[in-house]
């Protein structure tokens, strides 16, 4: 975990831009710019309109990391966004991730992949490359992935083993920032625990013997902002875990919720918000129709940074 | 579910052949047949031997479908063989569950996904299609998905309605095949239910209103056939929920393992074997370094064929 921590102290600001788009996050008149391009690029007309959307992703995606990479450490990519379009979106996901680190971003996969041993040791290529050749090929281009614990030790030491030998960063799902993350998550063991407790010892132990300079180890653990409670008595129970925060902005969270998954110093934690800095050019009011699409991607750009900067702000007075 | 029991019926073989190939599992002499194409078609050189690997997967999967298609009801492509190679293997993948649905085989895609709801109906399109354009178009071509309950109802949700909507399925982890299963899923909880029985009583109630014409839902349980009494148990108490169950073969389990996961008319589970299938060509003793590309295919077929075939007896003696 030491290189997102040491992004984190470089812009002096625990946050992480989720670039997930949708097609209502998109300005139309992006989109529409790219018809002609895609027309003459798609095998058969159907692919058109999920390959123009691709496109306008990655166009999108450029202008929020171009206009936010001097101010934040990282940005958390989710891949379901991408996965949604086909083909064509994984291409985009790869290209963004690959554009976002030349900006000296940590990226940060998401994609909550989990499976038994042998295929997870598959999935973990992502984060070591492709074993095919050389072994210098690596198509992803991330710095971390998320990982889901339901399959237990066996499922995640792959992904340890290959963030150990490049490098690199596990997150392990705890505690979500969904609504009904209770029911699995917050279930009463017989032996007075929770069940996302039981995980966080888990966590902890996988992370035992990589812990880093600063004192947190490669597996970091994700814990909703939407739980400040829960989150507060799992960085006591949890001192070498480093946590991924989402939840912040558009599904409730707030500075003061996630002052608890800090540490004493104010590191220990990453906070994400996603709609709240790539939608924020819907909730300017500043956005027209009549826009050409190089005008609504500054909007985008603009507002991006703008709301960056307002959580940046809002994080470091409480922490 | 009754699309996935129609074709188990028309084959009497309640089996799923895993295609999950690995550089280990490919005649290395198919491999090396496409470099003169590859050279050609990669960007980089450095892509080459992932581009070069992703497509001997493809023609060794066709290999594969055109040897059991009029045998078995179903495949299941593990998608994280494929994304270690990265946008290449993805490539492969769509084609390879396109390919199998040409002739005639239900497409169970192993993705095992799961995430909060807004991201999860971005995964659920794997399901119901692109929604860009007519929404006429589907990259992905298959039938079901697996996917993983740590997150709840709500990571859920969307992947039933998607299914309800596009007439198909899904499987949900419950009891898996793997050693470490038992650290989470198998925990005493504080009611006297097991993790994964409490997980299976809500699997059984996500199904409740989507109930076919065989009395199975769409919402299917992925049950390790390493876990025969648990395994049965769990027939019990599921009665309207189908079972996925890989683990069969080279993870251990038998043909006796499995019989309790089915219910009285020899219904209600299919079991898949990947690595007993499509890698009996390697235990045959008939492979040959000297074999041209197209022998060693063939080797491949007729050894996934006959392996396929003791599957299906192996099964039909019990049931």
């Amino acid at each position: 975990m030491d290189r997102l921590i040491a992004a984190i102290n470089a812009t002096q600001n625990p946050s992480v831009v989720g670039l997930d788009p949708t097609e209502a996050l998109v300005p139309p008149q992006v989109v529409a710019s790219f018809a002609d391009e895609v027309r003459d690029s798609v095998e058969t007309p159907e692919e058109a309109p999920a390959a123009q959307l691709a496109v306008a992703y990655f166009e999108f995606n450029r202008a929020v990391i171009d206009a936010v990479a001097d101010i934040v450490p990282a940005v958390k990519p989710q891949i379901a966004m991408y996965e949604a379009l086909g083909p064509a979106g994984i291409d985009v996901y790869t290209m963004t991730c690959e554009y976002a680190r030349q900006q000296g971003l940590y990226v940060l996969a998401d994609v909550k992949r989990g499976d038994i041993g042998s295929t997870a040791a598959a999935y973990a290529h992502m984060l070591s490359g492709v074993a095919a050749g050389d072994g210098s090929y690596d198509p992803w281009n991330i710095d971390a992935v998320t990982v889901n614990p339901y399959l237990g030790t066996d499922g995640i030491t792959p992904f340890v083993d290959a963030a150990k030998s490049s490098d690199k960063d596990v997150f392990v799902l705890v505690r979500t920032s969904n609504p009904s993350s209770s029911e699995l998550q917050m279930l009463d063991l017989a032996d007075g625990k929770k069940v996302y407790e039981h995980v966080a010892d888990l966590v902890e132990g996988w992370g035992a013997d990589s812990i880093g300079s600063h004192g947190y180890s490669r597996v970091g653990a994700v814990v909703g902002a939407t739980h400040p409670e829960e989150g507060a008595a799992l960085r006591a129970r949890m001192p070498h875990t480093f946590f991924l925060v989402p939840g912040y902005g558009a599904q409730g969270g707030t500075a003061a919720d996630v002052r608890g998954m800090f540490d004493r110093d104010g590191s220990g934690a990453i906070v994400n918000s996603s709609r709240g800095i790539i939608g924020a050019w819907k909730k300017s009011g500043e956005y027209r129709e009549s826009m050409s699409a190089d005008e609504a991607l500054e909007l985008v750009a603009s507002t991006a940074r703008e709301a960056a900067i307002d959580m940046r702000d809002n994080l470091r007075m409480v922490l």
